[in-house]
């Protein structure tokens, strides 16, 4: 027994008006009308929600069932694993399935950020180092570590970033739910100015995703089940691996979890890279979506750049990267972005991504990644034909 | 497939030099030697955390790979319900093993309160409540209001509720880990006086439950593995029940998601009240025990009082409740609560108990509970024979 994706629901992502209630309210109410899945119907509900401080809500999984009348006395479990805690909840919801205590499963993701001032939110995001050691130091401070020790070993890697965040910035002019729907070309990401400073030495503004209040969903059913759905979206692979919390433990260079949890989930699906036809990857910071090419075996270690270079993870080259905008231009609410991720990825492989479709998508990659590759999910998804 | 508890570890509770890491890694270590667990065999871990700004660690899932060198790459989440954290730890390990994706799991409990005063404490736990109706409401509050309908309905309980807090009192004397192993008395407990003041009428100091740092922790191996260990402690029924958060959508008078989660464990586990030879339960305040004594069907409704006047939840009555001291006495660090009455159920039925040891108990049932009667957890446990 395994669990299908029968449909999703996303908010917009953003500055919003809505509360953590609404915006959990408005994503599960849109999925459970995609799935075509009635409330009564659902067994079990996952929520995967940061905080760290962000909202006062500190019991967010019961908040799920005001969704609906219907769901009350159904089991919801909050999951949190950083800015991987979106993926958390779709793992424990499949979970949930394959251990037979649930046949339909309502998984949500969601933050609501921008109560906070930007310095409220820097120090929320910043609870998720290892405090005994990297206490006060932001993580746009903790990815600027990665990049620095990268440029000193393999050079000064500045104009690449640049073109990875004007590629995810022109993408996501095609989603009409992202943050940020506007092309701010190469030339703007790649100059140090006073509308894009340096925020942590060597990333710019433009190196760092958004700030963004925003939730999705996710029903799922289990296979046996699948019949009876508009769409079906397997799980080939689905791979967990967590890394030691402290920098000081970890190889800078490279991201190990990642590269590992990439390795397992090709195996599992009995693919290569060269099989995935897209991915949505975490570039949470541009210097990680550099990192997790090579994590992914997009390039050798040190050439990163080459995919961008290389035309590869464009829109229009061999395996785009990040065609939603990712999180530097869709917007990074950090419970809802796993979420999000499965949702856009879902999407692809059903050809019901709109604009952002990619023609003849059939095999997609979600790579979720709490802290500076410390929580790692990598699942690989395509769609089982039914109806 | 199934999970079995094969050993368990359990820090003192109470107020502790340690840190959430040193607690975490006291307790893990204990519950590896316990089960004669290596950590390189653990396929993933569990961690129950509330957190709820009681501490500065926002990600702790990884926090649990600083047990071992060993557990680098091992899948950790962190599952959150409020005071039933623990439990949820519990459960989805639980699924983990259902799910087939992991044969040996290791769950942790954790809370460090102290690094807070008191009123950080209840500010922390005060968001664990309803924010758009509940906010600025405190925890002693919410109970008091039970109380106070309760009262209303059924007469005044104050003695009854004495009669609870001193019981467990009195059978912390002999739980070596609880926080206050100190038998207090039944009229200090009904006695309002200035070491004894009402907290939130008509709840006292008495009536509520500790403040406390502490850990617990879990293995637990499939079924199929059991065989190998000195003792495998079975699930006989494991049922999640949650419930609307706003007070205003409850009834005030009785426990609903509790009594229905009672009853579907009983009935997972072909069982009724009389066949449990003991019970662990949710006493954070001495009036949710007492609405927990009719949930569970010790008494009918309104008349959980005689469920003490009887002598039946008495150590030597027929269906002792909270044999440990509860976590009025035990003491209630938060999220580690749920893994510790899991393990000191466990140690119950497998006649591990020491001192707090109930002669021939073979069937042991478990009920944590997260907010007021909000997320609610059954567990009914005994031991299966193995080698």
């Amino acid at each position: 027994m395994d669990a299908r994706i029968v449909g999703w629901g996303h908010t917009p992502f953003g500055r919003l008006d809505d509360t953590l209630e609404e915006l959990i309210t408005k994503a599960a109410r849109e999925a459970l009308e995609h799935a075509g899945v009635e409330a009564r119907d659902v067994d079990a509900i996952y929520l995967g929600h940061y905080n760290g401080g962000l909202v006062p809500d500190g019991f967010a999984a019961s908040l799920a069932l005001q969704v609906d009348d219907d769901l009350r006395f159904t089991p919801a479990t909050r999951v949190e694993n950083a800015c991987a805690s979106g993926s958390a909840a779709v793992y424990q919801g499949r979970n949930a399935i394959r251990a037979g205590v649930a046949k339909t499963v309502l998984v949500i993701g969601v933050e609501k950020m921008t109560a906070k001032d930007t310095k409220g939110v820097t120090e929320a995001l910043m609870t998720a180092s290892y405090q005994a050691e990297e206490g006060g130091v932001s993580f746009p401070q903790v990815f600027g570590r990665f990049a620095n020790a990268y440029f000193q070993k393999y050079g000064n890697q500045s104009e690449a970033l640049a073109h990875i965040a004007a590629k995810n910035h022109a993408n996501a002019i095609k989603n009409p739910l992202a943050q940020m729907q506007k092309d701010v070309g190469f030339e703007f990401c790649n100059t140090v100015s006073e509308r894009n400073p340096l925020v942590a030495a060597p990333l710019r503004l433009t190196d760092c995703s958004l700030i963004s209040d925003g939730a999705a969903a996710l029903v799922m059913v289990s296979d046996d089940m699948a019949q009876g759905f508009e769409r079906a979206v397997r799980f080939r692979a689905g791979v967990q691996v967590n890394d030691f919390l402290p920098m000081s433990r970890r190889d800078l260079l490279k991201f190990e979890g990642p590269a590992l949890a990439f390795a397992r989930a090709y195996e599992e699906a009995g693919v290569s890279v060269g099989d995935l036809d897209f991915a949505e990857v975490h570039d949470c910071f541009t210097i990680a979506e550099l990192l997790v090419y090579e994590a992914m075996g997009l390039t050798a270690q040190g050439q990163g750049a080459r995919a961008v270079s290389d035309g590869v993870v464009y829109a229009d080259g061999a395996t785009p990267v990040n065609l939603s905008g990712g999180l530097k231009a869709k917007g990074h609410p950090v419970g809802a972005t796993g979420v999000s991720m499965h949702a856009m990825t879902a999407a692809q492989v059903t050809g019901e991504a709109g604009l952002m479709q990619k023609s003849g998508a059939e095999l997609g990659c979600v790579f979720n990644m709490g802290g500076s590759g410390v929580a790692n999910y990598c699942s690989i998804l395509d769609a089982e034909k039914t109806t």
